[in-house]
C-alpha cells in the first residue's frame, strides 16, 4: 500500500515534515518514506493512494479512556463531583452487565477510530463489564489498545462517607488475580494490538500492600500501571491525613512510578513532585476537557513540560469531557495554560501534537513501535482533510490541525497496516447498529439504576 | 414552510422544550409553534419537512467576529500579542484590497453559516476591506449581521511605541464619517438583514472627543457601538496612566455604556465597574478561545452573571481562535469557568446556550426580533443532528449540544425564512469557489504584506 501526494508529519526524532510526501506500507509497517516522486519511481508497479495534498501523520494515542463510560455520556453533567461520582457515574456503571461492556466499548472506540485516535489506555475495566467483550470489541474494531484492569480491596473513595455502590466493588482476588488472567488470556492477542496493564483505583480504594503485590507482579511480567492521582485537592489532603505523604511520594513508596507508569490528572501537585516524576521517568496523562468540566483545577503542564516531565493527553469520558475526540482535546491543552499563564508562547501546537503522538506513545512504552512514521515502526497512521471553510487558509498544518480542526476532518486511519475508515466511513463496524444498541443498552440501564434524567427546562 | 418531528429549544422567556415539535414559517416569521400532532391537524394542506427527531434551536449569534481575519486564519500562532499584532495581523490587514475583504467575508460567512450562526456583530470594519463587497456579501449570504465600521483618529495601540501599520490608519473624515455613510447606504437593507454600527477602535487609536461625537451620532441614529476593551492589563494601565480612569469608568467618561453597547473581551474589571455594566445594561461580547490562546486572562463571567450583566458570546477572528463555530465557543465558555473557580456548577450549559442565543440578541437590541423561537419572531433557526456517534446517547439535548457536539452537526440553517444550508450543504454560495479563491487571495496578500511564514519543524 502506497500512499502519494501528502503533507506527511512524521514526528520522528527530528520532527520532519515531508511535503509531496509519500509513504509505502508493507503489511503492518512502514517499509519507505520519502517524496511522492521517488517513491513512485522505486515502486512502478504498486498501486497507489492519492490523497490529494491531504495531511498524514502518526495516529493519536489517547492515554485516558474510560470505555464504560461512552454509554453514560451526559448522565451526570453541570454536578459536583461527590454526586457525580456517587450518584450518577457510579450507581450506573455498577449496574453495567457484559453486554452493556461491550456495547459501551463499541461506540467509543468507533468515536475514537474516526476522530484519528488509533491507540488507546483504557483506565480502569472492572470485572462487571465484561474483560472478554471489551477485549473482543478491541480486537474485531482494528483499533490498538492497553487495557488496564482495576486492582481494589477497599470500597471507599477519599473518604469513608462517599461509599461506593456495591456493584463496583471488587476485592484482591476478583481485582489482581482477574488481572492477571486477562493477561495471560490477551496480553499480545490482535497481533499483539491488546496489550493488559493494571489500574489501581486511587489511595481510598487500595491498600498500601496491595498496591506493592501489584507492583511486583508489574515489574515481573513487564506490565503497565496507570492510576488516577492528585485529580482534585481531596485526593492530597486524603494522603497527607493518612499516610503523611505527598501524592507522587506516596506512589513512590507503593511503587508505582517508573517508565511504564501514566498517572493520571495530576493536578495538586508540588514541583519537588514533578522533578520526581522526571527523574523516574514516570509518564503523565494531562486531561484538560475533564479537568475544567470536573472543575478540578489546572494541571501545571508548563512546568512538568520544563522539568522534562514525558506529558501526554486523554479525553477521559462520556461524562467528564463528554467526547473522545483527541484532535479537539489538542487545542484546549494548547490555549488553557496560555489562559491561566498569562503567556501565549507557552504549550504550542507543536508540542500539543506531540503529546497526542510520540508523547503517548512513549507512556505507553511504546515509542519503538508507533507515535511517530518511520520506516520499520508500525502502520499506524492517519489522513486529515484540512480543505474545509474552517481549516482554510491554512499556513501551518500543525496548527491548523490544532487550532482550527476537529475530528471531523478525519478521512482515513490505519491501524498495524489495516485500512479500519476511508472516506470518513467506518469500515470494521456498523456505526448505526452500534448507536442504536447504545441507545437501547442506555435506556435499560438508566431504568435500571433507578435514575431518571430530570431537564432543567420545562419539556412540553 | 412547516418543520415537524423536532425536540424544539424555543429559548422563550420560560425556556420551554418541546418534544415531538412543530414549527411553521410564513414569509420571515414564525407563526406557529407546538407538538406535531397538532399543527399537522391544523395544517393539513401544508407540506412539511419531517426532521426525524433533530434539535430545532435558535439561530446561533455570534456577538464579537472580525470577517476580515477569516482570510489570515492561523498567521500568527503561538506569538506574543504585541507581535502578533504589529508583525503579522495589522501588518495583513493594512494590506487588504476590497476583492480581500470581499472574498474573506465569503470565507467567514460561509464558515459560520454552516456551523449554526444565523446572526454576527463584524467588530472592526476597515474602510481599506471595502464596506459595500463585505455588505454585498453578506447580503447574498442570507446571513443577518450587524456591521461595524471602524472610528479612529490615532495610529497607535496602547502605547506609542507600537506603531500601527500605515494601511491600518483611518482619521476622523474617513472612519467616522465613513460610517455614517454607510449606514445611509446599508442600514435596513436586505430585508433589515444588515444593520450599521459603529467600531471604534481601543482608546489608544481614539481620542474623547472623537468618542463622544460618535455617542452622540450613535444616540440620534439608534446605532449600536462596540469595542474592544480591557482584554489585556496593558489596555487597563493605559487608561489609569491617561486619564487616571478605569476602563468601565473610561467608557461611561465619553459615552460607550448603555444598552446598544457591546464592550468585548473585559477581562481586567474590578468589581465596582461589571456593577456598572449592569446598572447601565451594557453588554458584554465573551470571547474565551481568543482571551485564552492570546493569553489575555480569564474574563470573570461567572460574576458577571451572577451581577445581571448581559454576556453574550463571539469567536473573534482566525487569528485568535482559528475557527468561527459557535458550538465550539460554547463547550469552552462551560468548561474554562469552573475549571479557574474550581466550581463545578457554575456557568452551566443552559447559561451558555443563553449566551449564545437570546443574550446575543439582546446585545444587539433585537431581543423581540430573533434569539428565540416565539411566534411573531423572525425565523431564524437551526436544525442540529445529534445522532452522531460522539453525541450518542444524549439524555439532554442542551449539555449534549454543548458539551459533546461541533458545528459539523449543522443540517439545516434558516434565517429571515429562507433555508441557506440544508443537509449540511451551503444554497447560496459555493463553498469549494470560496475556498479555492480564499487560499489565492490569502497567498497574494502574504506576497504583498512580504510576510514569509516559516514552520518550526523542517519542511523536506
Amino acid at each position: 500500500m502506497l500512499f502519494t501526494n501528502a503533507t506527511i508529519l512524521t514526528m520522528n526524532p527530528t520532527r520532519d515534515i515531508i511535503s509531496n510526501g509519500a509513504l509505502r506500507i508493507n503489511e503492518n509497517r512502514i517499509v519507505a518514506l520519502g517524496k511522492t516522486d521517488e517513491l513512485r519511481a522505486q515502486y512502478p508497479a504498486e498501486e497507489f493512494v492519492d490523497v490529494g495534498g491531504k495531511l498524514i501523520l502518526p495516529g493519536l494515542i489517547d492515554t485516558h479512556v474510560h470505555v464504560a463510560q461512552a454509554l453514560i455520556r451526559g448522565c451526570a453533567d453541570d454536578m459536583a463531583l461527590i454526586q457525580w461520582l456517587c450518584e450518577r457515574v457510579w450507581v450506573l456503571q455498577g449496574n453495567f452487565t457484559h453486554d452493556d461492556g461491550y456495547v459501551s466499548t463499541r461506540l467509543c472506540v468507533a468515536e475514537m477510530l474516526k476522530s484519528g485516535t488509533t491507540t488507546f489506555l483504557e483506565s480502569m475495566l472492572a470485572q462487571r463489564y465484561g474483560f472478554d467483550g471489551v477485549a473482543r470489541a478491541v480486537q474485531e474494531s482494528g483499533i490498538r489498545a492497553c487495557l488496564a484492569g482495576i486492582v481494589m480491596d477497599l470500597g471507599t473513595y477519599a473518604t469513608k462517607d462517599n461509599a461506593m455502590h456495591p456493584g463496583m466493588i471488587e476485592n484482591r482476588e476478583t481485582s489482581l488475580l482477574g488481572v492477571l488472567d486477562m493477561h495471560r488470556k490477551w496480553n499480545g492477542a490482535a497481533n499483539d494490538r491488546i496489550h493488559v496493564w493494571f489500574g489501581p483505583r486511587t489511595p481510598g480504594g487500595v491498600t498500601p500492600e496491595l498496591y506493592r503485590e501489584m507492583s511486583d507482579y508489574a515489574h515481573q511480567r513487564d506490565m503497565g500501571i496507570t492510576m488516577h492521582l492528585a485529580e482534585v485537592e481531596a485526593d492530597k489532603t486524603f494522603l497527607r491525613e493518612h499516610y503523611n505523604l505527598s501524592p507522587v511520594d506516596f506512589a513512590e513508596s507503593v511503587g508505582l512510578l517508573g517508565p511504564k507508569s501514566i498517572l493520571v490528572h495530576m493536578v495538586w501537585l508540588e514541583d519537588a513532585e514533578i522533578a520526581k516524576l522526571a527523574a523516574t521517568h514516570t509518564s503523565v496523562s494531562h486531561n484538560p476537557s475533564s479537568n475544567s468540566k470536573l472543575a478540578s483545577g489546572v494541571c501545571k503542564v508548563p512546568q512538568m513540560l520544563a522539568s522534562g516531565v514525558n506529558v501526554a493527553l486523554g479525553c477521559d469520558g462520556g461524562p467528564s469531557n463528554n467526547d473522545y475526540d483527541l484532535i479537539r482535546e489538542m487545542k484546549l491543552a494548547a490555549i488553557l495554560h496560555k489562559a491561566v499563564a498569562l503567556d501565549p508562547l507557552i504549550v504550542p501546537a507543536e508540542t500539543v501534537l506531540e503529546m497526542a503522538t510520540i508523547n503517548g506513545a512513549r507512556a505507553l512504552g511504546l515509542e519503538h513501535e508507533i507515535g511517530s512514521l518511520e520506516v520499520g515502526k508500525k502502520a499506524d497512521l492517519i489522513v486529515v482533510d484540512l480543505g474545509r471553510l474552517h481549516t482554510t487558509p491554512s499556513v501551518n498544518p500543525v496548527s491548523t490541525l490544532v487550532y482550527a480542526a476537529t475530528g471531523g476532518e478525519v478521512d482515513t486511519v490505519v491501524v498495524d497496516g489495516t485500512i479500519v475508515v476511508r472516506d470518513g466511513q467506518l469500515l470494521t463496524m456498523d456505526e448505526h447498529e452500534i448507536m442504536a444498541q447504545a441507545r437501547q443498552h442506555a435506556q435499560s440501564l438508566y431504568t435500571r439504576a433507578g435514575i431518571e434524567i430530570k431537564l432543567r427546562w420545562p419539556v412540553l
